[in-house]
């Protein structure tokens, strides 16, 4: 049986690509077009219940970048598809060799901000647009959304458990490095445990307890193996009654020199339950014993609970973290800002599309902070304009080499926790942030007004000459 | 620069799992716990909007039965994850070994029936949860979602447009997949082209046109590279000044004797804009210049271009069908239904846990069907009832060794085809279908009387003697 996964091979990745960049990079070879050009990735609009954006991502992005290379298999798919064997010759030599700047991993970012900026022949800058946009919109999409479950969990544990619903391999390894940088405590996915150094977590399933003729039997058996580090789940047949064997358990582990680690539960009125089951486990002197709660959680359900005085100490999130439910997109896109012009010198440019227009030119941004530290707004700037505040682009890559050194796994969440932190609570808000000021500055309004009246003139009173 | 996807090979995939399908199967070792059990894989409830799944992820799920193994590299990150030293020699010896049965992909199927049935040693049985649930939820999810697309679009013809905004490497190749099963005409995914076959298409991008100096310069130079199957963007400044340089290249392509293929559009009210670019079109004589549309579609938005009589031949469908974005999971879940007793029998196995109870018994789904073929109802049995629908679970795996021949892409396109066409219209309905009748056998619901009188008699009333 042929094996799965074949094709998911770096070098592969130069065809994990829209068709359409692929023709229009024939285009651009047919017509000899090698001139440079900028695109801008960022993100259009915050969805609904978002207010600012965790960057993640960048890591792949520029490993993509370095390996990017067609091989003869690949050749010999495009040639079945129509490609002239010049073109085919070119793809066969093609290296990236553009810059790169963008913005690190872990920073808090908000809409319209360039987030990577590539500079290079169009023909090369445009074939990169899928994939950036790939891995850039899932991994920024999770940190997000796990950085709000997170914080909604007010310094409890966040354990993230969603791998049976992320949406296929990838994106399980991916969740589970996103919501890592984003705060969570560790996963429960085992290859991202070894592929990436994240701790990882985990209980029983309630098949686990049904296995056996009897729940405590269940317990006991699992006690057995793990005496200092179980984790019970006590609701397959009836909470109250799990949590009474469970003490026993909780007891016969005492006896023996161990202590049970906790409780699980993942079903019912967790706020009602878990107060019941404190005051049973404090009771039977068991306040060492944690209560750890699932069953389809996210940053509304945890802030709801918290509210309500519910007795959790660390909550295992999943498909809703995981996939982010509520919003499973990033309106990310990937856009020519600059072209070179006939006498060498750049053009800016920017798309007038009925409520999709862009800004043009290549583009720093600036953060600006209160005394305490604290950012207060940021500036949409030109690249070579002056500015006061902290530019949050930096150079990655120069002439298709990588000059940036790549952080650490933990260097990055260190990062994302600065970054939150700095972020003043107002814009946390779980519903209802306002929205964190970003400026366009003199000299970039400036560009964009006479761009937009020179494209009005060209194309649309005047384009068809 | 260490490569990505290093971690995504084939064998690999026995990490990616859930780190408490490791406890539990230590557990299971250290108890001496080997006999065999029956797990079921199915979907709890249909989420909003859909009235039916089309099943799809077998392949891949047989593929990784099959391919399952643990590596030196594996177990000795596990030893450092505190597994002892005889479970990690079981681990490395690893193979599955059960009896697997599943409803073919392609197949259309409703909430609780069992589409793929474990049966084998219990610690082999759990250790397979997570990737099955992983691989079944995005790709039924995805094919699910495909053919309420292709169904709202009467025949015209949708492509998969999805892969910028996909969650990841993986998700993008299987989005491509099952949404072609689904009755997609192809997708934009080259490697998806390369590794399934799957018909490529694509047009251009705004960028394209904005890096020359005048739309119309563009739209020659792609003219140029491809002067017989041209899809020209049209929308960059204004689409109708877009539209009437359109109609001039198709002018000058006919001078040379090609055709142009279609116009593009891809915002703003894309009824008006379409009739106005046809009756334009048409008035040229160009009426084989196709129009398709793209722009944040989804089966909702089709229904209604298409109700308000909006000129479109072709439909690229993107990010929301790809990320299935009104509903991004499934409620897909694993669940033991039956273990060996000790005296060899097996034993029915339910779940109590609040509004989360499961089907005890090895089971098998009966579908029965009209005259005319079309579905009526479909009926949830014993394993050895006999019945009179047509079965739907057929065994694929026989003591670990695969017993089922793989159709091929194309043929579980043509079963799902099949199984759509005899389902019922009104099933197919966007919003408020009605529920497909699926019944439990007496024999079942006999069972699951007498499970749970005896699991509340053990659990809740009498279980910690």
């Amino acid at each position: 049986m042929k094996g799965f996964l074949g094709f998911l091979k770096p070098q592969n990745m130069s065809l994990f690509t829209d068709y359409y960049e692929l023709t229009m990079c024939a285009s651009y070879f047919d017509n000899k077009n090698f001139e440079p050009a900028t695109f801008d990735l960022f993100i259009r609009r915050l969805p609904e219940n978002r207010s600012y954006f965790l960057f993640a991502g960048l890591e792949e992005a520029l490993q993509y970048l370095h390996n990017i290379e067609f091989t003869d298999e690949h050749l010999s798919y495009l040639k079945k598809q129509g490609f002239s064997q010049d073109f085919l010759d070119y793809l066969g030599g093609f290296k990236f060799t553009g810059d790169v700047w963008a913005v690190p991993e872990g920073t808090v970012a908000f809409p319209n901000e360039p987030l990577i900026r590539v500079t290079a022949p169009i023909i090369e800058a445009q074939l990169l647009e899928t994939f950036l946009l790939n891995t850039i919109n899932l991994q920024t999409m999770i940190a997000t959304k796990a950085s709000r479950v997170v914080h909604a969990a007010k310094g409890k544990s966040v354990i993230e458990f969603g791998l049976r619903r992320e949406h296929g391999i990838d994106a399980g390894m991916k969740a589970a490095r996103s919501s890592y940088i984003a705060g969570c405590q560790g996963t429960s996915n085992v290859l991202a445990g070894a592929a990436y150094g994240i701790p990882v977590f985990g209980t029983m399933a309630h098949s686990f307890i049904m296995s056996y003729p009897k729940e405590i039997d269940a317990f006991r058996a699992f006690a057995k193996t793990f005496p200092d580090k179980s984790t019970l789940l006590i609701d397959t047949y009836d909470e109250m009654a799990g949590a009474e064997k469970a003490v026993i358990v909780a007891k016969e582990l005492e006896a023996q020199g161990y202590k049970l680690g906790g409780v699980r539960l993942d079903s019912g009125d967790l706020t009602k339950t878990s107060k019941k089951i404190r005051k049973l486990l404090d009771a039977k002197d068991l306040g060492y014993v944690k209560i750890f709660v699932s069953d389809d959680l996210d940053e509304f359900k945890i802030a709801q609970l918290l509210n309500e005085g519910a007795k959790i100490d660390s909550f295992g999130v999943g498909t809703k973290m995981g996939t982010s439910a509520d919003r499973p997109y990033l309106d990310v896109i990937y856009k020519l800002c600059e072209t070179m012009a006939a006498n060498g010198s750049f053009s800016p440019i920017m798309k007038l599309s009925q409520d999709k227009i862009t800004l043009p030119g290549r583009k720093q941004v600036y953060r600006f902070k209160e005394s305490d530290g604290n950012i207060k707004k940021d500036v949409i700037a030109l690249a070579n304009e002056h500015a006061n505040g902290e530019p949050l682009l930096v150079k990655v890559m120069e002439k298709g080499t990588l000059t940036y050194r790549l952080p650490t796994l933990e260097q990055i969440r260190a990062e994302a926790f600065e970054n939150l932190s700095k972020l003043p609570e107002e814009y946390k808000a779980l519903t209802n942030a306002p929205t964190y000021p970003v400026e366009l500055s003199q000299k970039l309004q400036n560009l964009i007004e006479t761009t937009k009246t020179q494209l009005t003139k060209n194309e649309i009173n005047n384009g068809v000459q």
